[in-house]
C-alpha cells in the first residue's frame, strides 16, 4: 500500500486520514481528544463498520488518558461519559459498540488508573492487529468463490479506507487478484457521499485493478447487458438470521441480482455479527441531515424547502444473500442462526 | 401555471426556459438561430421527449427564416441540413425526429420560400398545441387508474418542463390531484443530472403537491418499506412491442416495483411510440460525456482518469410494464404489436 494507514496511534495521539477530503486531498489528522473522535465518525472523516470500531477504541483510550487526576471513580465515570458518546455517533454500524464494549471488559474490576490506559491501549491496539488478520482471511475465503476471470459490481466502500487497511468486500477483490484472477470493477457512485466514487474508485486505482465508475441507477442496465457476474459488499451489521444492514442502495442491488441470477456475496468480520439482534427489523437505521442530499457538496441541487427522506443505510434480507464470507469462514442460507452457526 | 412555457413562439424567435439553470435561476434563453437550438437540445437546456420534438420543429422554422436569398433548391437543401443536424443531437428520443419529419412532409413538393416558412410555423405551432391538449388527455386517462389516496414515486422529469407545458407522468399527477384526488409523490433525484431533484421537485412544489426528494438507490428500500403504491414515468422512445426507452435508472425501478409488485405506469403520447422500432433491442441508447459523472456537481467527485460508463437511457421490457398512458388511451400487456393497436 503506497499510502498513510486509514487510522494509527502515534505518540499518544490517534492519526487518521480525512476520508471527506478524498479523492481531492490526502489530508491527516492529528488528534488527542476523545470528542474529536466521535466528531470524526459522525461526520464520516472515518467511515465503514470496521474502522469505526477501531477509531472508537481509540477514542476510549484517548479519553483515559485525557483525565487529569487521580481519583478512580472519576477516573471510570469519565471512561463511561466517552464511552456512551462514542457509541451514540451512529447507531447502526454494530462494530463500534462490540469494541467498546471489548475495552470495558479488559478493564472491569480493575482499580489502577495508569494499569487501565496501558490495557485499553493494548485492546485497541489488538483490535486493530486483529482487524488487519479477519480482512487477509475473508479475502482468501472470498476469492475462492470468484471465477479466475470475472466482472463485479460493488456499492460504496469496504475496502482499506473502511477497516484498518485491506478492506472486507474489496479485500476479496485485492486477494483474488494476487492469487492471480482476473477482475474488473463496476463501481456505483454511492450517493449521497459518494464513497464509490471518491473512495472505491481511488482504492482500486491504486490496486491497478480495471474499474468502472457508473451512478447507482445503472445497476439495473450494467447487469441486464450481461456485464456483471457477481456482487459483492460489505456490512455494517448482520442480524443472527443472516439480514446484513449497509450502506442505502444494497437492497436495491440484492433485488437486481436476484432477478438477473447473479450472485450477491457480503463480506463482513465476524464482528459486524449482531447475535443479539435477532432479524434486519431489529437494526436501527441512522437517518441523515437532508443537506447531504439537496446540497451535494455545497451546491444546492433542489428547491429550497424541498422535504428529504436520507436513511443511511437499508436491509437486505438474508434470502437475497448469496454468502456472507466472514473471517470465521462462508456462511450460505439457510442461515437461520449465525451465532449457532458460529459460535458452537 | 405561474411561470413562463417550457418553450413558445414569439417575434420571430424561440424562447425557452434554460432547464440546467433550474431551480437556482429562471432564466429564459432567445434564440434565433437553428444551430444554437441544436445546441439547446444537445446540452440539455431543453429536454424531455416531447419538448426536444417542440424544440427542433421550432428550430427548423429558424432556419427556413435564416436563409437569405431566393433560390429554392438552396433554401431546400439548407433546411435538409438544418434537419440532419437537429435530429442528430439525440439519438434516443423519437420526438424529435419524428416531429422534424412532420415538418418536412408539410412542404414537400412546395415550390414558394414564403409558403413554405408559413407552412413549416404553422406546423410547428400545431405540434406545440397538439402537445398541450394530448398531456391534458393521458392526465384524464392516467388520474383513472390512480386511488383515492396514494402515494408514487417517479424518476426524472416528465412534467411540463419535458413537454411544451403540463406533462406526460406528472401530467397524469396534476390531473389526478385537479379531479381530487390525495396524491403524495416520492420522487428519484436522478442522476446524473439531477432533473428529479431539480426539476419535478420545482414542479410538484409549484403545484402543492407533497413531494419527497430521495436518492435513486433509496427507492429499493421505500418499496420495501411500504410507502409506494404505484410507480409512473415517462419515455423518450417506445418499441411497438412495449419496450421503453425512458432515463437512465428506469430499468432499476421497473424490477424493483416487480419484486414489490407495485403497479408501473409509463405515460406518453402516441408520437413518443416508435412503430418501426419492433423491440427495445433495436433503440440507440446515447452515451453521455463522463465528466457529467465524474464532475457532477461542478467539482470532481473520482479520481482522475477514472473510467465511466454513461448511458442516458436503459430499456424497461414490456412485461415489467403494467400499462402504457397515451392520449389515445391506456394500453395493457400484452402489448404485441402497439401500431396494430393503435392505428388500426
Amino acid at each position: 500500500m503506497n499510502r498513510p494507514p486509514t487510522i494509527e496511534w502515534k505518540d499518544e495521539k490517534v492519526f487518521m486520514i480525512d476520508q471527506t477530503l478524498l479523492p481531492g486531498e490526502l489530508k491527516i489528522l492529528e488528534i488527542a481528544d476523545h470528542r474529536l473522535i466521535a466528531e470524526a465518525i459522525q461526520s464520516l472523516t472515518i467511515r465503514g463498520a470496521p474502522a469505526i470500531g477501531i477509531a472508537g477504541a481509540y477514542g476510549l483510550v484517548l479519553a483515559a488518558n485525557q483525565y487529569g487526576g487521580n481519583d478512580i471513580d472519576e477516573f471510570t465515570a469519565q471512561i463511561q461519559d466517552a464511552a456512551k458518546l462514542l457509541v451514540s455517533t451512529r447507531p447502526t454500524a454494530v462494530n463500534l459498540g462490540w469494541a467498546i464494549a471489548k475495552l470495558l471488559n479488559k478493564v472491569k474490576e480493575k482499580n489502577d488508573i495508569n494499569e487501565i490506559r496501558s490495557l485499553l491501549l493494548a485492546e485497541a491496539n489488538s483490535i486493530l492487529e486483529e482487524d488487519y488478520i479477519s480482512c487477509r482471511k475473508m479475502g482468501r475465503y472470498g476469492a475462492s468463490l470468484l471465477p479466475e476471470s470475472a466482472t463485479g459490481l460493488t456499492h460504496c466502500n469496504a475496502g482499506g479506507l473502511a477497516t484498518g487497511n485491506y478492506g472486507t468486500a474489496l479485500g476479496v477483490i485485492f486477494s483474488a487478484v494476487e492469487s492471480g484472477k482476473n477482475i474488473k470493477m463496476y463501481v456505483d457512485e454511492t450517493r449521497p457521499l459518494l464513497q464509490g466514487a471518491r473512495l472505491t474508485t481511488w482504492e482500486l486505482q491504486q490496486a491497478d485493478i480495471d474499474t468502472i465508475l457508473i451512478t447507482d441507477n445503472m445497476a439495473g442496465h450494467v447487469m441486464a447487458n450481461g456485464n456483471i457476474d457477481f456482487v459483492i459488499v460489505g456490512a455494517d451489521r448482520i442480524a443472527d438470521n443472516g439480514d446484513v444492514a449497509n450502506k442505502i442502495g444494497t437492497y436495491s442491488i440484492a433485488v437486481l441480482a436476484d432477478y438477473h441470477k447473479i450472485p450477491f456475496y457480503v463480506a463482513a468480520p465476524v464482528s459486524t455479527i449482531d447475535f443479539d439482534t435477532k432479524t434486519g427489523d431489529d437494526i436501527p437505521i441512522e437517518e441523515r441531515d437532508p443537506l447531504e442530499v439537496t446540497h451535494g457538496f455545497g451546491i444546492p441541487t433542489a428547491p429550497d424547502g424541498t422535504k428529504v427522506y436520507s436513511p443511511a443505510f437499508d436491509v437486505t434480507p438474508n434470502s437475497l444473500v448469496t454468502s456472507i464470507i466472514t473471517d470465521r469462514g462462508i456462511f450460505t442460507a439457510p442461515y437461520k442462526s449465525l451465532r449457532d452457526k458460529i459460535l458452537d
